[in-house]
């Protein structure tokens, strides 16, 4: 079982570990300290020697900064974690409204004046730059980390095994991708690779240093004569050497500021992920432009195309039986948890799961209403008659990772979220039938998603989707369906589609598939010179028993009728009964 | 008649007038010289003694740029004009397509190194900036405008009348909004107004000093305890002079510079329009910010809204008169210079014109696709049976100030352009119905009017929609529904809504209504705080007859119905027969 339902944070250690640490900011002759969630990687993940925030803290959300002073420490957390942070801190940390509040706002209020310290290792040069414009009188200094300083038994660097992922899964050999993108350098002579998934990606292996996202941590210096200089515990790599090839030379880890220190002519940085520490350390001139490997790591090739939904497939008989298995259950004879298990169970019996993509969220009735629920053994309750069921999860797949959310009927839900389903529900159409013309980017398409539920008063507040990674993370730049969107769309782009709603301590709904933008044949007539359109990847059948068909237009009624139909076409051959039976039915037409 | 149809430039006078300004350029050590169309007050509209550009190059279009080089001129025009300086501008001038091709760009490549010289007045300070980011090798410099110094019969500025916008139409006291903005100013201690707009919009004045927008040549200063200087001739205000009253003090407007000079404290300028000889004027801190007219100026007050409603109401008397009149004549007995004539002769009688809010586009057949066509002798062509005729006019009321387009089917036109009329008609209702948020931008509404076009793999290469002022200029800022509106839309602020579609060299589609943004009443379980809606104030018949009733939706259906009874009970009772038989037939339902 990869997920677990305890929470793992210590609330009572931290006014201790926070007294120790301001000793520790004293002797520095410190005035506070920054201890962000992030790593050095500013991935979603960290691994447990990573994990400062909550081991400071408690809190154990999966963004957040805390700032300590001699006097006051403040928890910056984000909308998901309001309540949450409430249970998992002692009273000496403040919670504050991130990012409502900036970092740098509530530091100008709370210390007139005085000196911060912060590890350059985990601040990354656009973080360190919106920091120091909101700074007055008070100063930022790099300085060693004062949490792993009092952390006595802070965990190793993990040393989880990397594996090759081959060319007919990745498409595209990693000779190739590398001298690809090193003819694009433009000005720069070398580039610095920070991110993981890009490393991943570039040089086609996968890693298993934290749970969900499958990467190893790591560092890389991509040079104009298309080699790469990896730096990254040799220990990791003894399953991908012959594979990584004369192009690719391994270095230590510890190596890696003094070999970027060396680097003769410009150096691209990415200075929303680059950490200050290697941005301080080039000595030449530096090019400041997105990571390299961030938008050809979007565009996913043929093959990971095929990959994708060979994964969706499996991934959807699994969600199928899972599902065919929660009909059969009497309403309230299962918790939050029972669910969880189940579908992990589910998912796993392919034989062919390699982790979970992130925590199910499932949540049953006012917790379907907390955007971001895990349940835990504190939180866990029944899945009641009449409520609905929100249950967002998805797997980690060597062909391709997957992310879905249904929303189901227990018992006989009301009218009220029978209607706002079918809102949600045409939102997510929308978005599915949608034409384009190249050149749109997410936030020219998040406002369809959108429509029906503001003709009601109604809306959500999180995107409406995300990036999504090739055997990779599950949330993947740069390009995303929202309001803060601003990169165009490109074939190949594999994304969520999740519209939702939340009514607070009621009920909560949201419907995800993943869709990949594609190249929309001419039509007769077109001045557009090209036009996209998406194409759906999940194929799992959507809660016909909360559908409102007098609120669905014909076209939008015709779309869900041809989608299950679709549904029972490719899935139905992928189960037994009476799971076939099942899916039969919940296929019918409306 | 306010429109004319000759054009006013001379093409031949262009190579000797170039030659004598190198040779002023070359007297004053320059490289090259730069000629914007654009006056201090950055108008689209110029007084004759400013419309530099169309003097020197015979180009005639309401945007543009020369920059004159000892060997080469590239005159910048914008895909509205590709066209027509074909035509205007001898071949000693090269025409450049601008904004794709910027000015820093081209002197770039066309000037290895130098010094170009510019009139201060001319260029804004963003303008300025923009240029020289580009600029690597090639210096500015401000100096005296070297086209004045060859214009040996140059007009005098204009000295037209000024008048009041008395209160019952102004809806707030001069005075009552120069302590509002007063009290707004924040860090500055004085606003500088170079927008004449602006200027007539605080002051509760209207001038006469170029044509279709009422306003007077000026600059302001706004203080921080609520008086203002106007810097402005005062033969042009003898009728307004007690009306400005004490808080209001005029001075001649070569004194307005070292008024600038000298103030106390800090100054506010809005980069986007002041020009650089103002901001260099200014000897203490500046403070950059929007001009703070603008927004309070988009947001209509109840009693411009009013205003706005009864010229709307009037205007669409004539316009129903002028389209009853059409419809009576034989396909290809007239041609466009007669229905512009007609047109504007049915709004001059209603006594109460003050002028046209731009010159009416009247483009038959090919000539509709033309987005900014202005028929001349030189174009003018019949209207022909099967043509689609496209008719974007406006008039200038002193309680308002109204734009319409109407595309009307000569004779019997053909499917295609019945479904591609269908599919814009589409878009505008989609607009027209819209429910949003408050905070959402132009941009968030602006793929709501494409979407249907998407669906044929059809669009339209301009905005959706731009401000209107109230009796001030029909393009207004901020707002905008187009990609590039990223104001939040805000209740009072008017706005076209006039998608399009042009199939080049065959016809042209655009239909365009004035709207409103307001709050719309909360709904049952309504979760948004709140919602904005439009409010239609055009009140003239679609034609229907281009309508594809089948493309459409029973919720556009409803809406147009609807639009076409409220049209007839509101307009019906303000036209005499027989036009009010027809108005009938054209608003029968679908």
């Amino acid at each position: 079982m990869f997920q677990s339902f305890t929470e793992t944070a210590s609330p009572d250690q931290g006014p201790p570990r926070l007294a120790a640490l301001r000793a520790r900011m004293a002797e520095a002759g410190l005035d506070g300290f920054i201890v962000p969630r992030a790593d050095a990687h500013q991935g979603e993940y960290v691994a447990p020697r990573d994990d400062r925030l909550a081991w400071l803290t408690g809190f154990t959300g999966s963004a957040g900064w805390c700032v300590a002073l001699a006097d006051r420490a403040g928890v910056f957390v984000d909308g998901r974690y309001r309540v949450q942070i409430k249970r998992q801190v002692a009273d000496v940390f403040e919670p504050v409204a991130w990012p409502e509040t900036s970092l740098g706002d509530w530091i100008s209020s709370a210390l007139p004046k005085g000196v911060i310290g912060f590890d350059p290792w985990l601040l990354s040069v656009e973080q360190k730059r919106g920091l120091e414009a909101k700074l007055e009188q008070v100063a930022l200094r790099a300085c060693e980390n004062l949490v792993d300083a009092i952390w006595a038994d802070q965990p190793d660097p993990p040393l989880g095994k990397v594996i090759v992922q081959p060319p007919e899964l990745a498409g595209e050999a990693h000779g190739d991708k590398i001298a690809r993108l090193a003819a694009g350098l433009g000005k720069a002579r070398a580039a610095i690779l920070t991110l993981p998934d890009s490393i991943a990606w570039l040089l086609n292996i996968r890693g298993s240093d934290i749970p969900r996202n499958p990467v190893a941590h790591g560092f890389a210096i991509l040079h104009e004569d298309a080699r790469v200089t990896l730096f990254m515990d040799d220990r990791k790599l003894v399953d991908v050497t012959d594979h990584l090839g004369p192009r690719v030379t391994v270095r230590p880890p510890d190596e890696f500021l003094s070999a970027v220190a060396a680097l003769d002519g410009a150096a691209l940085i990415d200075p929303a992920t680059c950490p200050v520490a290697v941005a301080e350390a080039i000595a030449g001139d530096i090019v400041e432009a997105p990571d390299p490997c961030l938008l050809p790591k979007a565009c996913k090739n043929a093959t990971e195309l095929d990959g994708a939904r060979s994964a969706q497939l499996r991934d959807a008989a699994a969600m199928v039986r899972f599902l065919a298995w929660l009909d059969a259950q009497p309403a309230g004879s299962l918790t939050e948890i029972d669910v969880v298990r189940r579908l992990e169970a589910e998912r796993t019996a392919s034989n062919a799961l390699r982790d979970i993509s992130f925590e199910t969220i499932a949540g049953a009735g006012a917790h379907g209403a907390i955007v971001h629920y895990r349940v835990t053994e504190a939180t866990d309750a029944p899945v009641a008659d009449g409520q609905l069921l929100l249950v967002d999860s998805g797997g980690q797949y060597v062909d391709g990772t997957t992310d879905i959310t249904r929303t189901v009927a227990i018992g006989d839900p009301g009218a009220e979220e029978c209607a706002a389903f079918t809102r949600v529900l045409k939102g997510m159409i929308a978005v599915s039938r949608l034409r384009f013309p190249k050149g749109l980017a997410g936030r020219d398409i998040d406002p369809f998603a959108r429509h029906a539920l503001w003709e009601a008063g109604l809306d959500y507040d999180h995107g409406t989707g995300h990036g999504v990674g090739s055997y990779l993370s599950v949330h993947e730049g740069p390009a995303r369906i929202a309001r803060a969107g601003t990169v165009a769309l490109e074939p190949g782009m594999i994304l969520s589609n999740e519209p939702g709603f939340y009514r607070e301590g009621a009920f909560g709904i949201r419907i995800e598939n993943l869709i990949a933008v594609e190249r929309a044949p001419a039509l007769p007539g077109q001045t557009v010179s090209e036009m996209y359109r998406f194409e759906t990847l999940t194929w799992v059948p959507i809660d016909t028993r909360l559908v409102v068909p007098a609120l669905l237009t014909q076209a939008e009624r015709d779309w869900l009728n041809d989608y299950h139909a679709a549904v029972l076409d490719r899935v139905g051959p992928l189960v037994d009964d009476p799971e076939r039976d099942w899916l039969s039915l919940a296929c019918r037409p409306i």
